[in-house]
């Protein structure tokens, strides 16, 4: 662990509480949004509540768990000797990274078995993608770092074909706005995943020091927002626009319709 | 951070914690009320609820932070060493700021196309706003904090004069009990959003010492609740006015009325 100045100490663990604070909001506002979609896209919108809802348990952790790796010391803070925690990180992942990709899956409420095989086949591929990850992360050797960023990579390409050609067909019987939506969704996905396996080689690529450690936790933090709350909010946004196009306008409604 | 009498010492923390109940209980009833307003009016009550719910957060953070930067020492607290993160503040600000101007404008229930204007360019302003003065509140220099404090007072004058031009036709064609309630809501967010870019420049007028600090975290911790729950409460009477105009009064209602 790096000295820090009391500036870089304080912007990460400032993002990282804000983290806390994004993902409780986000969760909530998930779980409270089920009843305004009609009841084919709730569970989908359930999906996008869990994951910062395990995020936001995560962050109070990794947040704990830095605090306690630094004392300070003549305004400079300096390892305490307590091993900062990186791992919560790749706990996080494997529950929340097959969540991401069931959701965006879910909520387009699609024929059953094209669904399932979707889901299962994205789901494992990434929960492989973070398993393969996590040896290569622990590793101080270079080339196994290498070794198992590269078999990582390989579900992480299968993630992202299969989202631009099999999900692609899927969804392309979606009305203009939704396809839209969720085009926007699967770019945001692109987008702040190809995060991870970047900052993954800032080690091999002799990035270290305060500065690297610094863009690392900020930006893996960060990331996570935008992935979890940000994918979240576009899966509300389709639910939303596939309720309207559906009729809905409220539980009570879908009553008084069916006793008319 | 200035040595406090006991006095001071209390009423800071006491505030602090007192702002953490209000904040929950705000947030409490907010999520709770949304089944008292119709269909269309839920997303602006749960806005609310997400506001004072991540301040709850952020107030036992500050709390916590407050009481760490001091210590008893023969009846006087005085400096413990450890910073006092007033930076929580910012992070809290960063995420709600947005969310009060998305609350008070979803209520309305406008044009698709009108409030998706208006949202994007209030909340877009209030985020700018928030991060424009943090450097200047980080820094120790005079001119720095005046330059930060000019550059936020641009989205912050940004977001009144919308509120009195473009906000007011908004809203133009609404009955007057509604007209007159959303001027109240918007008089209470100028005359609270008033009280921050004041207390910014404190530290640049001279104000410092034991006093000003008393004032300044009172001050910061009554306009936060103001400002969050109570224009949640004019959310929450905004909403139900307008259901009750709709003829809105409950679910059951609403499915019984096609039995009439």
């Amino acid at each position: 662990m790096p000295n820090l100045t009391a500036t870089e100490y304080s912007l990460i663990t400032n993002v990282m509480s804000l983290c806390c604070a994004a993902m409780l909001a986000g969760a909530l506002f998930f779980f409270y949004s089920r009843s305004q979609v009609a009841h084919k896209y709730r569970p989908a919108l359930l999906v996008s509540a869990l994951v910062p809802s395990i995020a936001c348990y995560h962050y109070f952790r990794i947040h704990d768990s830095f605090i306690h790796a630094y004392t300070l010391t003549n305004g400079i803070y300096i390892a305490s000797g307590m091993p900062f925690n990186d791992a919560y990180r790749y706990a996080d992942w494997l529950l929340t990274v097959p969540l991401l990709v069931i959701e965006l899956v879910a909520v387009l409420a699609l024929q059953p078995e094209v669904s399932r095989k979707l889901i299962l086949k994205l789901s494992s591929a990434a929960a492989l993608m973070i398993l393969l990850g996590y040896p290569g992360e622990i590793s101080q050797v270079t080339t196994t770092r290498w070794i198992f960023w590269g078999l990582s990579m390989v579900p992480w390409s299968i993630i992202m074909v299969t989202l631009f050609t099999e999900f692609t067909q899927a969804y392309s019987r979606q009305s203009d706005e939704v396809k839209k939506l969720v085009g926007n969704a699967r770019g945001l996905l692109l987008i702040t995943w190809a995060f991870y396996p970047i900052a993954y080689l800032a080690p091999m690529v002799g990035l270290s020091g305060d500065v690297a450690q610094c863009g690392l936790q900020v930006g893996y933090t960060i990331a996570d927002i935008v992935a979890k709350v940000g994918l979240g909010i576009y899966i509300y946004m389709i639910a939303m626009a596939k309720s309207e196009a559906d009729g809905f306008a409220g539980d009570a409604q879908v009553a008084k319709a069916s006793l008319a």
